[in-house]
């Protein structure tokens, strides 16, 4: 039976070589728009492993997951690659506002991963509001002194790009308690990054040096953060009383999970086309970044469906720990380095699962040029953004081997709604647009590997 | 007062001048992208005037409403053009399966718009599936006679564009009932138009000729299609009961809404832009199409806040009675001719407020490539699909003028997910994608007008 199904599976291989390129992605799509596949993949992942954190053992279920779902597909290896995550837990989290004037009322929050705790007695503060960092530095230090501070610079909605206004926005998260520990801050409070209004606090990872206390540290909802402003316009001696009970445990084993399609010309010549398997622990991962290794799985789907034979090894990878360390993009980049891999290309899908609209490159000059010019390929598609510039957290470190980076790009309008909060659930994303990326991501890769570009 | 704020109004007018057509872009889209007028405005028209189909009385409130909309912008003219609408309301509905294998359901049903009714005890028949009126046709009569014609062939999910998907389906909904009752069939049940597989039946018109019987006409949901078509396979005796005590009562007068910014330069020239006020009884008319409304009504705000004169006069038009029986544009149409009317341009935007992709253009193939060049002011807007075709219901008998039609492009992935249904909310519509929907609208109206095109 099985030597069968191998004959026709080659048959199949044959008859689609004969295709050329557009009437190949033709299939890929076709493939990809009528089959349930990705979406009851993500589905599942979302509802059975939610809260995913790094270190957590949903995270562990994730893997277990996803390699079950690659091993389904017959692909020709299936296998984990060991790594040390650091595991953090989210504990009680509470935070209530005092004034004289106003009177209270209880602030919509989340702890920032690797953010210390309070204790389950919590603390009281009085509060300074800041909109930046420099505006936090110019202050004297006493002025911060045993306070908690408030930074509320809101992302930018007059950048057409919302990733360009969470990267100018980010900084008081990632980088904010830190530099507000340095003054005395007791604690921190963040303006989630959104630019939706609403009651939902967005979490994400803050960063404290070696050595460096972590004071708790809290995302607070952007609509309550324009109340609290409000009320400290008229009463700058209100108090806050927060309570956060999150803790660090000693490091854990976690893992990458790799399925391979071996190359029938260059096997030697790797191909990584991935996303990032765990996720916040305040919802579901289903954008950030469960589609991404979703969608990776279905390439090498696609690919075996339609019987495409890359000249090159193939690699889906669901790198573990992007959202705390990074320590699976480093393990990853370490055994690529150690086994002297060529990474011909790593194609990362981290920017969730709306409607496509490209791609961006990072090579050489000539190199982009040539992969910007596939746009052609993908016009009756609607994707048109064919740009320079791609990466990303997890095949960054691949640069330094001289690896084409790319970025799968997808609309971004509605992103920063569900970006690492509880919004960000399956029914969220459409079962078409998952599908038109994976098709699109399969359709490059193909295209790369045909015209060895 | 009022002399001083002229003088301020025509100052920033000046002002605005000044500025290159790419600033004065940037300033559109900064004041779309941070003022909440344009969903304030479509929230309040959705959930006040909820299943406004032409001839309720929530139309005559949304009437009421979008002139309040354009008198509180102080643009030079508000007015309305009066004109008879049909008047068809639904009933009760109900369907239910009687199986003598598998046993009964209800199905989740919705009349179609001008379809006939049941009567109160409602009728019962057994049924027969086709996939097209082709089939149907091929039938012998006597197969026909007395039955229930179930209409279930699936919009095809492999074309990208939705909208053509919707197009090469509809006719089982707008003329498969008429062609049905020339064959004898009681009553016809179609497959609802979308993409989704849920339980939400989508309406919209179904036409019969002037004299021929209204049979009854029910959209069932997707889900149920496929269970009702699974069931059929092994039973075709099974029969079916339906309600559907819809009815049409006497035409009643409605009105076409319409606010103006009389041109600076050549104010007997007319650029409309406009959507229809109107929208299935079923939902709240969000998408389809109070957004176009809201969005036309935006651009006129645009252009007074940011003190730009148009050369000629800009005219938003909220058109009544596109879903029944376009009786809206017929009027503006008619006066248009009958007033010697120079209709420059004329904008419609009837698909939807998801994230803006492009515009299309029919006039002179010089003109449209002249229209078209255009693309590149939108480039850092994300707009690129910039095409030859424009029109649209509304607009459509305008071209007879020889005025340019232009289509506003949304992404049309999720449209049909709340087209004609229940699942068309204000919940469904992003701030974002809609403010730039508008900024695109107003962005191509000032290019046009200014450049001559």
């Amino acid at each position: 039976m099985r030597t069968l199904w191998t004959v026709l599976i080659m048959f199949l291989g044959v008859a689609v070589k004969a295709q050329s390129p557009e009437e190949m992605i033709r299939a890929i799509y076709d493939e990809a728009l009528t089959s349930p596949a990705a979406y009851d993949n993500l589905y599942y992942l979302c509802k059975h492993t939610r809260g995913r954190i790094c270190g957590s053992p949903e995270a562990a279920e994730a893997v277990e997951f996803t390699r079950q779902c690659m091993l389904d597909l017959d692909v020709d290896t299936v296998y984990l690659q060991p790594l040390m995550v650091k595991r953090w837990v989210r504990g009680k989290e509470y935070a209530s506002v005092h004034s004289q004037i106003y009177g209270s009322f209880e602030l919509s929050v989340c702890a920032l991963g690797m953010s210390g705790g309070t204790g389950s007695e919590g603390i009281t503060g009085s509060i300074i509001e800041v909109k930046s960092i420099a505006e936090l530095k110019a202050l004297k230090p006493g002025r911060v002194e045993g306070k908690i501070v408030f930074y509320n610079r809101p992302m930018d909605p007059t950048l057409i790009e919302t990733m360009s206004a969470y990267g100018k926005a980010v900084d008081q998260r990632a980088t904010g308690p830190a530099e507000a520990e340095k003054m005395g801050a007791i604690a921190v409070l963040v303006r989630s990054m959104t630019t939706a209004k609403d009651d939902v606090p967005h979490t994400g990872s803050t960063y404290f040096a070696e050595g460096q206390p972590s004071i708790p540290a809290l995302a607070v909802s952007t609509l309550d953060a324009d109340q609290l402003s409000a009320w400290l316009t008229n009463d700058p001696s209100l108090s806050i009383h927060l309570i956060s009970t999150c803790r660090q445990y000693p490091d854990i084993e976690s893992f990458n999970v790799i399925g391979e399609i071996r190359g029938s010309v260059y096997p030697d010549q790797i191909i990584t086309v991935g996303g990032h398997l765990d996720a916040w622990d305040t919802g579901e991962g289903a954008h950030d970044d469960g589609a991404g290794c979703i969608q990776s799985i279905e390439v090498l789907r696609l690919f075996k469906t339609l019987g495409i034979h890359p000249k090159r090894t193939l690699r889906a990878v669901m790198f573990m720990d992007e959202e705390v360390a990074q320590r699976g993009a480093q393990k990853y980049f370490e055994l690529a380095k150690k086994n002297n891999e060529k990474n011909y290309a790593a194609l990362e899908a981290d920017r969730g699962a709306l409607v496509p609209v490209g791609f961006g490159f990072t090579s050489t000059p000539e190199r982009e040029d040539s992969l910007i010019a596939l746009s052609k390929y993908f016009a009756p598609y609607g994707l048109s953004k064919f740009r320079r510039g791609g990466g990303g957290a997890d095949i960054g470190p691949l640069g330094q081997l001289g690896t084409l980076m790319i970025s799968y790009i997808p609309d971004e309008q509605r992103y920063f709604d569900f970006h690492h909060s509880a919004n960000d659930n399956v029914e969220q994303v459409h079962p078409r647009e998952l599908q038109l990326g994976s098709a699109a991501m399969a359709s490059l890769i193909y295209l790369i590997d045909l015209f060895d570009l």
